[in-house]
C-alpha cells in the first residue's frame, strides 16, 4: 500500500523517537528517523519527496538561530512540527520563528490532534508539490509546443519564399504602363495569386485568381495557374499557340486543369490582355468579386462581365469583353479579401464604398493600399491580392 | 513612490492601531487600518494584493477557532504576524494555530525585528504571487501555442487532403498487372510524389519524383508535376500530341517547366511507360536514387541509368532504356528517403542491403513494405514514397 506521507522525524533521543515513529507509522505514514541532526539535515536536503519534519526542539548541542539561517536559505518549503517538553514562551518563539506549522507539548495527550496536524501538512506540502509539478509540465508542454510552432512555421515560411518567387517583379514599369501587385495572406501561404507579363511587342497579359479556401491547400492550386500562364506564353513564343491572346481560351484552359488535378479546388479569376499599341483592353471575369475597377477622370466604375468560376464544371462559359482605355487611367484588381475588411455591412454597400475610395483619390495605387489600409493589415481574415494597371499620361 | 507592500492591520483599539500604521507607513509600506474583524475580514476576501496582516491577538469578540476554520477556507495564504500585550503560553498556541509567521508581544521592544518580520512576510508574499502569476502566464502561452499549433495543422492537414487527392488510386489492377503505391511525409506535406495511369489501349505511364527539400515548398512543386502529366495524357487523346509516350520527352517538358516556375526548386525522377502488350519497359531516370529495383524469378537487380535532375539547367540530358520485361516481376521504384531509415551506413552498403531485400522475399509489395519497416514508420527524417507495379504471371 502506498504511504499516505514521507515523514522524517528528528529527535536525539531514540527511544522517545522510536516510540513517536511507531505511533505515526501505525498511521500509515513512512517515517526516516535520525537522532544526529547533521545528518538528519543532509537528509532532509538530498529528499525533496519529504512531506513532512517531526522535531524535538530540545535537541543537545543545536543552535536554533544557525538552523533558522541555514533552514531560510534551504527555502524547503517542507513544513514542521515541533515538540518541548515543557509549554514555555521563548520554547514557542523559537517554534514560530523557525516557520514550525504547530506546537506540540510532551506528553502528547491529544494524538487525534496531532495526526490531524501532520495530516494538514502532507496535504499543504503536496499540493505545493502539485503546484510546482504542473508548472514544470506546464513550461515542458510549452517547450514542446514552441518546438512544433516553429517546424510548422519554418514550412510555411518556405512555402512562402516559394510563393513569394511566383510572383511576378513589382512595379513592372513599361512606359508609360505601370504594373503592380500586393498579397497579403491571411496565414503564411495565400490561396491569392496574380501574375502579369508582356507576350511579344505590344501585349501585357495578367490576372487575379482566387482560389477556394486559403493557405497551403489553396496555395497549392495557385501552382498550377502560374505553370498555366507561363507555358501558354511559351507556347506563343515558340509554337504559333495563340490561347494566351483570348482570355475566354485562357480561362476555359484554367477550368479544364483544375478539373484534371481533381483536388477539389476550384477559383475565381480575371484574365485580360492589354495592348499597348492600341491602348485597348480585353478581359474576362470568371465569378469573380469585386469586379474589375477602371478609374480615369471621368470617375470610377467597374468593368462589368460575368461568368462562372473556374473548376467547379465542365462546361463552364465565359465572356469576353473589349475596352478603349482612357488617355491616363488607373486599373484595379481586387480578390473578394478586400470586401471582408471594408466597413460596411452588405455586399452591394461595400461594393459602391469601394468605388468610392477610388473616386476620392488620384490614380495612385500607394494611396489607394494605404486609403483601404492594407500597408497596416497584420492579420486578414481572408488572402487580400490587389493588381494595379496605371498609364501615366 | 511605490510601495514596499500592502499592509492590512486588524485591531480594536483604534489609537493602537493608528500609532502602529504611522510607524509602518513611516517604513514605506502602503496600510490599511480596520477594527473591525468583519470588516476586515471582508476586505482581506477582496483584496488579493495584500502582502501582509498585522493583526491584534487579544481582539474582544472574537473567537479565533472560529476565524481559523474561516481562514482556512479562504485559502488565502496571506502571512500573518500577530500581537499580544501577554507572553502567553495559550496566546502564542492560538497564533501557531493560526498559521501566524510571527509573534510580537508589546510594547514592541525591537522594532527593527518586526520590521524585519514585515519584510520577510511581504517579500514571502510577493515570490507566491509572482509564482501564480508565472503559472497563468505559462498558462495562457500554452492556450495561445496550442492555438497557433492547431491552426497551422489544420492548415497543412487541408494541404495534405489536396495532394493525397492529386496520388493515383491504389492498388490499381489491370490484370495481369497491378500498380500501387505508398507515400510518407516527414511532415505533413510531401516533396515525393508518384503518379500512374492508362495511356490508350495498352500503354501505362508513371513517374516517381523527389522535389529537392520537404514540407509544403516541395509540395509546391508536385502539383505542377502532376499537372504536366495529366496535360500530356490529354494532348495524347485529344491532339496527336505522344509527347508522353516518350520518358524522355517528358523529362524534357519537366525540367523546362520547373526552370521557368523559378522557385529554385528541383527534382530527381524516374519516368516510365509499360507496354501492357508487349510487356516491355521504356524509362529513363533523372538524377534518381535509388535506381528502380526488378525482381523476377533471377533475383533482384536495379534498372540502371544516367541523366540530370530536373529543374537545374536549361541543356540537361537523359537517357532512355527499355527492358524486356520477364513473365512474372515486381518493379519497384522509391524515393531516397528510404535510404535514410537502413541500417547500413554508407550509400554503396545501402544499395547492397537494399537489394538484398528484394532478393529475400517474394515478389509482393506489402512484404517489402513490411519489411523495410513503412507500414511502422511515424516519422521520417525525410519524405518516403515507393511505386510498386507487378505482374503476377
Amino acid at each position: 500500500m502506498k504511504s499516505k506521507g514521507y515523514v522524517l522525524l528528528i529527535d536525539d533521543d531514540a527511544a522517545r523517537a522510536g516510540e513517536l515513529a511507531q505511533t505515526v507509522i501505525g498511521q500509515g505514514y513512512r517515517v526516516e528517523v535520525f537522532t544526529d541532526v547533521l545528518e538528519a539535515y543532509h537528509f532532509l536536503t538530498a529528499n525533496q519527496d519529504l512531506d513532512v519534519i517531526l522535531c524535538e526542539l530540545d535537541l543537545e548541542a543545536v543552535s536554533w538561530q544557525e538552523a533558522r539561517r541555514s533552514l531560510r536559505e534551504l527555502d524547503l518549503q517542507v513544513p514542521a512540527i515541533m515538540f518541548s517538553d515543557r509549554a514555555e514562551v521563548d520554547k514557542m518563539m523559537t517554534a514560530l520563528r523557525l516557520g514550525a506549522s504547530d506546537f506540540f507539548v510532551r506528553p502528547i495527550e491529544d494524538e487525534e490532534a496531532l495526526f490531524k496536524s501532520i495530516e494538514r501538512c502532507v496535504r499543504q506540502r503536496q499540493m505545493r508539490r502539485e503546484l510546482r509539478e504542473s508548472r514544470q509540465r506546464l513550461e515542458q508542454a510549452n517547450t514542446e509546443l514552441r518546438g512544433t510552432v516553429k517546424m510548422l512555421e519554418q514550412d510555411q515560411q518556405a512555402g512562402r519564399q516559394v510563393q513569394l518567387r511566383m510572383l511576378p517583379v513589382s512595379p513592372m514599369v513599361l512606359e508609360p504602363y505601370v504594373f503592380s501587385h500586393t498579397v497579403i495572406p491571411s496565414l503564411y501561404l495565400s490561396g491569392d495569386f496574380t501574375d502579369y507579363f508582356t507576350v511579344g511587342q505590344h501585349h501585357v497579359a495578367f490576372f487575379m485568381a482566387d482560389v477556394s479556401g486559403h493557405g497551403s491547400s489553396s496555395a497549392f492550386t495557385t501552382v498550377l495557374l502560374k505553370n498555366l500562364f507561363a507555358r501558354k506564353r511559351s507556347d506563343f513564343l515558340h509554337r504559333d499557340d495563340d490561347t494566351l491572346l483570348s482570355p475566354v481560351a485562357m480561362l476555359k484552359r484554367a477550368n479544364q486543369e483544375l478539373l484534371d488535378l481533381g483536388v477539389g479546388k476550384f477559383a475565381t479569376m480575371v484574365v485580360g490582355l492589354l495592348d499597348t499599341q492600341a491602348n485597348t483592353l480585353r478581359y474576362s471575369v470568371a465569378g469573380h468579386l469585386p469586379q474589375p475597377v477602371l478609374v480615369s477622370r471621368e470617375g470610377a466604375r467597374y468593368l462589368r462581365g460575368e461568368g462562372s468560376a473556374v473548376g467547379i464544371m465542365d462546361d463552364a462559359s465565359f465572356e469576353e469583353h473589349m475596352v478603349d482605355l482612357p488617355e491616363r487611367f488607373m486599373l484595379a484588381l481586387f480578390s473578394d479579401g478586400i470586401l471582408e475588411i471594408l466597413p460596411p455591412k452588405n455586399l452591394i454597400e461595400k461594393e459602391k464604398y469601394f468605388l468610392k475610395v477610388f473616386e476620392e483619390l488620384a490614380e495612385s495605387p500607394d494611396e489607394i493600399v494605404n486609403r483601404l489600409g492594407l500597408d497596416r493589415v497584420e492579420t486578414a481574415p481572408d488572402d487580400i491580392a490587389a493588381l494595379f494597371i496605371s498609364k501615366r499620361s
